[in-house]
């Protein structure tokens, strides 16, 4: 069990003023008070939600999204809700659940139940069955990437994609690039659906031409690659944007497969910043989602609605990760 | 000078509770501890910025928006950001800007010549000087109805106008309406132009035909009503949504004036909710933006940026608000 002297020793502090931080001391500076609850919740410091009384329970509902090691997805933006969440007197729970068990229990019974105030919901597709009850739920749910309008009990949170493809483009245009394809998995998602459409509005901001034939997008990743790949580098592209960073690492390395160099016969960007994308080969650059301040979004989100202002969408500035894996076109080095 | 007492008069409670509230007991409910908040605010109870030590200051930045008395727009944006800064230890100052001012002093040095660690902007057209500013500062900045993208230390607040835009067509819609006409005051501000592409989505996303034919714009209510509003009627158009309620109010007398019968022979929406929308005639049905929430939600953006999350933009809940002004539709009652 993770003590005060644990925190103390990490932060390289004194037990005294982790102390004093925890009990809102005035002596101690609001940035050091955030940084010691923050390093609490991510020790697992257990008395944290006991400091004010009457905790509250919200819950994390999750499915399709892996969460449990720091290398996962999920992990960083669970750890940002509750770095919020905790302090402000909240317990948090974590809940995997199947299509099975929303079937047999309505979203508003499981929530009532449990004594749940408020979900935060991770990782749902468009068909899942309790997205049907988020439609009229009067129980505060916070979608990240997920969009339900209509609902003053429901938010969103996510990244701004609009921003995040305006920025892969700028790069890529700056570097000399006018042909840029686009690849992606299965538009069953919704944010699949939203990246694709941010991607041509876009390069029509930015003045460069691109329909449907530019971009290929399939239900797995390896049929991505095969099916659409080879077409888009006999079409002459020079760049290729990626709905995240799985697809641009298998994209770097069948181009590689294929004879084209990265960056220099083709340049690719991925979508994420996922750890991987230092490790790459080249390294990939990248428009970053922080997952931990995703995390901490959803917590703004969930205090509105908790707070009877009805904020409807949160979201996030995107930010551009320059790697290795783009560099100036080949036609514009040529000339 | 406001006193406890008087807070406790306003809200039929004692000064004992009061004074709790204010202080935090842990005997005096959320909800309770919030109003006595919201009501000290709204009373202008000068120590509530004391109560915390080391009070920052705040400004709101405003220029063509009227705020100082409480029918006018700005009035309840500004007291929901005071609403949510004061008890959390800020003090909010109130400063309108002209343009000369923002040519005379750039923004980073308007704010450290007077303490400001951050700036909740209203009212700015796409044109002012210090929009220039805002690209690069690092000072956190608040925008209302504006969007300025990939700058970490900027976020925007507003309504969702896509869905406010959807609810309007859809409530047309289901009164019989198909073809649906949009006024507009001149596209020069970024919200004019936001709410004209949501015109034009909704009525796609419903399946209804819009071309740039079923709208006007132009700089004068004055002009706009008399060059567009004829010939949208001689269109056949049955139903009218403005950009907002001032130019739907124009459009409700005008349509009378030429004899056509509001809302038996024309439907007409507004946008805003305005005070001025239950006393038009007939009382006009329009989409709400909730000042106060607004407000609010400005806050939650700076206290956001203030803390390392770089929130981009926050968008709260447009909302229906159905009176008088729509009705069935003049070929759906005749079949």
């Amino acid at each position: 069990m993770t003590t005060i002297q644990d925190i103390a020793d990490r932060l390289g502090i004194s037990k005294g003023t982790v102390s004093k931080a925890l009990n809102g001391a005035s002596d101690v500076s609001e940035t050091l008070r955030k940084q010691v609850f923050d390093t609490a919740v991510e020790m697992g410091y257990s008395r944290l939600h006991r400091l004010k009384s009457n905790a509250k329970k919200l819950c994390v509902i999750i499915e399709n999204m892996e969460y449990e090691d720091p290398h996962q997805f999920g992990y960083d933006i669970i750890m940002g809700f509750r770095q919020m969440a905790e302090p402000a007197g909240f317990i948090v729970e974590v809940v995997p659940v199947t299509d099975k068990f929303q079937k047999e229990t309505p979203f508003d019974v499981f929530m009532l139940q449990n004594d749940y105030v408020g979900a935060f919901v991770l990782g749902f597709s468009l068909y899942e069955v309790w997205m049907k009850d988020f439609e009229t739920t009067r129980t505060p749910v916070v979608l990240y990437d997920n969009y339900i309008p209509a609902n003053l009990s429901i938010a969103s949170v996510g990244i701004d994609n609009n921003e995040g493809m305006t920025l892969a483009v700028n790069h890529l245009k700056n570097l000399g690039h006018r042909k840029i394809g686009y690849l992606s998995t299965a538009l069953g998602s919704h944010i699949m659906q939203v990246r694709y459409h941010a991607f041509f509005q876009a390069m029509k901001k930015n003045g460069l031409k691109a329909d449907s034939s530019c971009s290929g997008a399939s239900y797995y990743i390896t049929q991505c690659i095969e099916k659409h790949l080879p077409r888009l580098l006999n079409m002459g592209i020079t760049a290729i944007i990626c709905s995240h960073d799985q697809i641009a690492n298998a994209a770097i390395v069948q181009c590689q497969q294929l004879g084209y160099r990265v960056p220099k016969d083709i340049s690719i960007i991925g979508f994420d910043d996922l750890p991987i994308c230092a490790y790459t080969s080249p390294p990939m650059t990248t428009i970053r989602q922080n997952r931990v301040e995703l995390g901490k979004c959803g917590f703004y989100a969930m205090s509105s609605i908790l707070n009877q202002v009805s904020i409807g969408t949160i979201l996030l500035h995107a930010q551009l990760i320059v790697r290795n894996s783009t560099g100036a076109a080949a036609e514009a080095t040529k000339s």
